[in-house]
């Protein structure tokens, strides 16, 4: 590896997600055309938002603050949780605006080949957070669990299922369906199938 | 805008050309998930890289040595100079390891639209770079004008080598044909054009 300044960051940068060789390159490039305010400005915020973020002790996101934003804000419902596999899906599902709830991050899914199992989650800590609170004046009625709808998120949903189903606790999943504005052709056939098998009645 | 340093980090990183809010949310929750070294690391070599490189005397690219490698090169064939638009050509047309001479980086091409002007361009420089090497061991035999095939790329080649034939020295340009492992049904008519009027010589 080069040790100059510009091939050391050209290093770096490849090392993000999505970030080849060729985007590092053209990112470098323009990083040392631009002026010294905005270089500081990034390098300090990358900086501050490593120090400043941590995990969130209720629902396990990433914050600066403890509690986060939203289990802070007295306007969520909490009697709903979203449990999401990590902290950007928060973002992902917040942007909607249809979720009043709160959430719960697992911090990934159940992947036996890859050797993670319960124990390597956020699960003790949902079951925890239930029990707790049982005992308040809002216990849980429902659970949404949005992971992706692969293998392990599907089994990851069924365990926590499982476990959650005998409490009287509601556990929903995302629905299937045909995306908003997309077109039958495109729509791959196990879509469609669930798209069919879940239609809804029209008003 | 929000004002919390995750806020601030998701906004300075969506400034870097061809990253929106959404990449530039996922790159903030992948930085924050780094452990500290790396995050110091990149954040020191974004600085180290904007502080240390600057332009080359010679050929006008980026670079923390002056002269550049390339320029410091004696291998390379002084006699040949490579024209290009921006540093990131230089790095782009060198990968090829096709040319064995110089470079002179332009800082753009000729766009009146925008108003920018010879003046503005580092031709100046190439026309005394010419000169200087007139009374050298090696005056200058080439000029490769590597710049992109659009109007503006095209009216500064002109441009440049209306200054320059006059002078004696060769002026080319890079060919325009079909590209390597491309397709004929998938050439657009212009380039097809170009390719069938500049046709070789089957060996």
């Amino acid at each position: 590896m080069n040790t100059d300044p510009f091939s050391k960051l050209v290093f770096e940068l490849s090392k993000l997600p999505g970030i080849g060789e060729k985007t590092a390159t053209r990112l470098a490039y323009f990083l040392v055309k631009q002026d010294q305010a905005t270089i500081t400005s990034l390098s300090e915020s990358i900086v501050n938002a490593k120090t400043a973020v941590h995990l969130c002790s209720k629902c396990f996101t990433f914050t600066d603050v403890d509690p986060c934003r939203i289990c802070a804000d007295s306007r969520r419902d909490t009697a709903g949780i979203c449990v999401v596999d990590k902290p950007m899906d928060v973002h992902t599902v917040e942007r909607t605006g249809t979720h009043k709830g709160v959430y719960h991050v697992l911090h990934g899914v159940l992947s036996p080949l890859d050797g993670i199992g319960p124990q390597d989650l956020k699960i003790r800590e949902l079951l925890a957070r239930i029990a707790t609170a049982e005992t308040s004046e809002t216990p849980v009625r429902e659970l949404i669990l949005a992971l992706n709808p692969t293998v392990e998120g599907d089994a990851t949903a069924i365990y926590i299922s499982k476990l959650v189903k005998p409490l009287g606790i509601r556990v929903t999943k995302l629905a299937h369906g045909i995306p908003v504005g997309g077109v039958l052709e495109y729509t791959d056939r196990e879509t469609l199938s669930r798209a069919l098998i879940n239609r809804l009645e029209v008003m």
